[in-house]
């Protein structure tokens, strides 16, 4: 259901699940010189046999838009951040957290390690606050999601640099490198239509990487409208007539969230 | 793909997601004067706050079936069983053992908490065999998987014996709690075909239970062929008729394990 993004059904009722809040959730901020040793940092978290409750990451780019409302200094030559999150009991909590300082410290320039609430808040508002930031960097962006497997995410990371550079416009990602869930984002000037142009170019670029990459063009945000089209670009004809198919046998009348998660792209 | 019992598609190539084994896990075996406060002691391990790796039960038969082999004497009067498991690292392990035993040794019998590694293993090749056990009470078996909602265990394990009455036959129950799974039995002599044709009236009695009490006829084993006829039972015939057109969808030519999960009932 979530999967198809209201084109197939609707909800009529549910059960919620609930799972108690951990009772400790102690997040730590590595900083890397460069994507290389911060994506080796982030498979030696995978290696470590513990299990973060979240692994993000922030590029260069990312961390010049937010440097500034970081809660401590950040050395000037950091250009990768892995962020963690240890949680749980008390004890396991306070366990994680040690296995994972010591993982991520070994390549680190700096660990930031919060444990007062207050500040431990404070960071995670930085975390939100990427977007906007990015955003204010050149007044617009054109930002998309993609997935791609979690080995690959260097690729993925300087790909969309790559990508950037070749359509002249400065680009960065950050995301939630646990999924190998980028937010590639290229920074325009929104009052320069060209860029804008430009920069969904860039965006196709982007599909084509990730579909490369053995992922796929959408991580966490969907297909909607935006996207409507990019399924055919990503998969064969045969899955692309399956897909429609389903539709079909769901909703022969086009009743449920239309023009939504199409094959074809619509051009208004 | 999985619930789709290999009627939707074939698998051709898969990534493994690799989960540390656990540290630790420490099992209890909490016995109950009566089902009553056997599932008032499951509900008040949802209610702890702290979750166990496994939640499973044995009902009154189920233990006389078994009684002998367990690894300490059970309390004459024992009528149920709950057991869990606490995982983790050793630490959170040691902590969800502690919240566990205090939750479950409110009204029990008898808490039997093995920490030795043989012990524990003894204690979960005893589980293992309680469906051989249970066969050979009278030398055969009916034994059905459904799934109700947690809430309604109890209705179902006394719903079992009401239904084993109705039809003249002993019946237990065990499964996995936490899930609200069991495998509600029929104890049948295996020279008596009446007896045999009474336990399947019996099955029928209770998949219109699961479907009662808001579950379903099958809980981890599928519908495959003998379960065959029991969907259009639970589903209202425009699911059945959708469920249909589903697998026309997929497979058209019917080649994907033909012959089973099928909406109508196909007898020999």
């Amino acid at each position: 259901m979530i999967g198809s993004e209201g084109t197939l059904g609707i909800v009529t009722a549910a059960w919620v699940k609930m799972i108690p809040a951990p009772e400790a959730a102690l997040p730590l901020a590595a900083l890397y010189p460069d994507t290389g040793s911060g994506c080796a940092a982030i498979e030696a978290v995978f290696a470590s046999g513990v299990i973060p409750a979240a692994i993000e990451y922030l590029d260069q780019g990312s961390i010049e838009a937010t440097r500034g409302a970081f809660p401590v200094d950040l050395p000037g030559d950091a250009r990768f951040m892995v962020i963690v999150d240890a949680d749980g009991s008390a004890d396991e909590a306070a366990h994680v957290h040690k296995e994972l300082t010591e993982v991520l410290t070994e390549d680190a320039l700096l660990v930031y390690a919060p444990t007062a609430t207050k500040e431990i808040g404070a960071l995670w508002r930085w975390r939100d606050g990427a977007s906007i930031a990015v955003t204010a960097q050149r007044g617009g962006k054109v930002s998309e999601d993609i997935v791609i497997p979690v080995d690959r995410l260097q690729e993925g990371i300087e790909g969309t640099i790559e990508i950037g550079r070749r359509h002249d416009l400065p680009a960065c990602s950050w995301g939630h490198a646990g999924d190998g869930n980028l937010h590639s984002t290229f920074m325009i000037d929104l009052d320069d239509p060209a860029e804008l142009e430009r920069a969904e170019h860039a965006a196709e670029d982007l599909f084509a990487l990730a579909v490369e990459l053995g992922g796929s063009v959408s991580g966490e945000h969907g297909i909607g409208m935006v996207k409507n089209g990019q399924i055919a670009a990503q998969w064969a004809p045969a899955a692309v007539a399956m897909h429609e198919a389903i539709k079909r046998t769901f909703d022969p009348k086009d009743l449920l969230n239309p023009g939504k998660k199409l094959a074809g792209r619509v051009r208004e």
